[in-house]
């Protein structure tokens, strides 16, 4: 976890939103990554998915021995993406700023553990304070 | 449809995985894409993903009046980047070769129809035949 959040202050410093992923295949980093939807103007490239991009082309059984950590709760596409590729543990830096889609992953049988890390809390509710139209956009929200 | 079965037509002729889509709003295309896997090496260019890369940042509101045509049934992925950016409609080519998260969509209010279109069923098929073991990495599986 403590890569996943070097990867979500690296993306808060270069002005993105500050949520970083890793994936560990049997006690190794086999990819990380961090939102870019500011740095690439990508919508695609939340932390998970830019962490699962970066890890490139794995055979099936690597993902389903790999752990995948977020600093933050997984949205409705990287949890299709962390389904798709048969992951089957998840840890979570927090879900209080947003809540993902982990009843979906409960219910298809991934193990999903929430830390409630302040300092995963922190970087987020920073951002959202300065740039609340950035966040809802990254969610798929009209601001209210 | 047509514009994501051309899609899905050039992808097959990069020697891709033959999975077009298109994002039309209000009568507009603004995304078309096709799965991205062989040719850039992307685990998470599938054809509807790369559509929405391609439609770049949208407003929320476009994504709410927009349709989504896709030659194959979205899988979990790409079901969740619809449900995440809240897209109403979409029209799906076949699910013969492959049942996405259709009743995801539908649970969540996303109105889908699917043609089970002639070509785009050939497309896959043809592929799949001759490339068993791409298509089976593509949707995260084991080839049996």
């Amino acid at each position: 976890m403590l890569a996943a959040i070097e990867e979500a202050q690296s993306g808060g410093a270069e002005g993105g939103i500050p949520v970083g992923s890793v994936i560990v295949h049997r006690g190794k980093v086999i990819g990380r990554g961090h939102n870019r939807r500011i740095q690439q103007g990508s919508v695609i490239r939340h932390g998970e998915m830019d962490a699962f991009e970066n890890a490139g082309r794995q055979p099936a059984q690597v993902y389903r021995e790999s752990v995948l950590y977020t600093t933050l709760s997984p949205c409705a596409m990287c949890s299709g993406a962390i389904l798709l590729y048969g992951i089957p543990k998840v840890v979570v830096g927090e879900n209080l700023t947003f809540m993902g889609e982990e009843e979906w992953l409960r219910s298809r049988g991934v193990e999903v553990t929430v830390l409630q890390d302040p300092v995963c809390m922190d970087l987020m509710q920073t951002f959202i304070a300065k740039n609340p139209e950035l966040w809802h956009e990254d969610i798929g929200e009209t601001p209210a």
